[in-house]
């Protein structure tokens, strides 16, 4: 079984970046990506990336495509006989069981629902009865394709898969369930918060800060 | 196998109020509850509900406790010799296959986490040997009193179960993923808008009203 996991190389996850430095994004997703192809591998899937500009990754073959998500990743699907598995670079909680659990069901589709109505892993065993479109509400539109293509699906319950890390907070999840390298790099740059309802990730810093006022302190 | 669904009776999902009136969260809640005793029961597990005021529920028995959460379980669970499951009164999308894995697990607590850091289900297996904390990050507390009282665990790995409806971006969940009552009637009285990055659960109205600007309609 092959897999392939798009990974965007420039101005990665922007959408932490009230959180987290450019710098910290970029080493976050780099072991995210790490923890999940290395999960991948450990199940014995073969680990093929996808990006928009030429890119090193040890233990996986780097395809460089410029167009759209969507467009590349269908064309990857048009050149594929054989089932393959898309797995998105954001599901760092992903466990070995898991992969090897979503490769032991039958059906021709197995997908694993993100948060609000997305699509954190697909695996597809009919690449040429099957096409994708990610964006908004993709499980929806995925479950739809493969019934309008006569395909049998299964929805995959997970909450390690279904928790994509793409907005602060999400970060939360990753910093209490996370077991890898990606979880132990968050814990080292943020701490928890719980003084404002929902726990959330934040840096110690904006913390101290906040309690710093010049002239309040006491003691 | 008991189970204790907590069920606040006034001012039910405050925090659902910025998209759903009172008698729309009421009816909701309710409606969830419905599915989640529904669920439990055709599992084979006797459910009883815990409220701080009189309130009937049919198929189940009703224990009221003045006290807070936390204190009103720990007594029940002080009064429970044998396992009891403590499951949350907003997780519509559990199913009767989750409930069995649960059952099937040997471990002594098992514990589905929640978003965010939260607790969804727990079954005890040693309520004399136990006591909940629920509030704030309760998942890595639930952990830390298992171990610290020798007892074993397994996290339960479900999408399904994590999905607490507790704020309004969380409907999205019910409204994509439900099969039963609730999301029947969610979907009767809002929406899917996927018009702001994140596709979310709307009313109609409010779309209308957003378009409707008085001077600037054409046609």
């Amino acid at each position: 079984m092959k897999a392939i996991v798009p990974f965007k190389v420039v101005n990665v996850k922007s959408r932490l970046a009230s959180l987290l430095t450019p710098e910290e994004r970029s080493e976050l997703a780099k072991l995210m990506l790490r923890d999940i192809t290395s999960t991948l591998a450990a199940a014995g899937v073969e680990v093929e990336l996808l990006t928009t500009q030429p890119f090193e990754w040890d233990g996986a073959t780097v395809i460089v495509s410029e167009k759209e998500l969507n467009p590349a990743l269908n064309d990857y699907l048009l050149a594929n006989d054989s089932p393959v598995m898309i797995v998105m670079a954001d599901i760092p909680l992903i466990t070995e069981k898991n992969v090897r659990d979503m490769l032991a069901s039958p059906a021709d589709i197995v997908i694993c629902p993100g948060r609000g109505g997305g699509t954190n892993v697909q695996l597809i065993r009919r690449p040429d009865k099957y096409h994708v479109d990610y964006y908004g509400a993709s499980f929806m539109d995925h479950m739809r394709i493969a019934q309008e293509n006569g395909l049998t699906t299964e929805v995959f319950d997970s909450f390690n898969v279904s928790s994509d890390i793409d907005e602060a907070g999400d970060l939360i999840e990753l910093y209490i369930h996370g077991k890898g390298d990606a979880a132990k790099y968050l814990r080292s740059i943020t701490v928890l918060d719980d003084s404002k309802g929902r726990v959330r990730v934040v840096k110690e810093e904006s913390n101290l800060r906040a309690v710093r006022i010049p002239g309040k302190m006491t003691g």
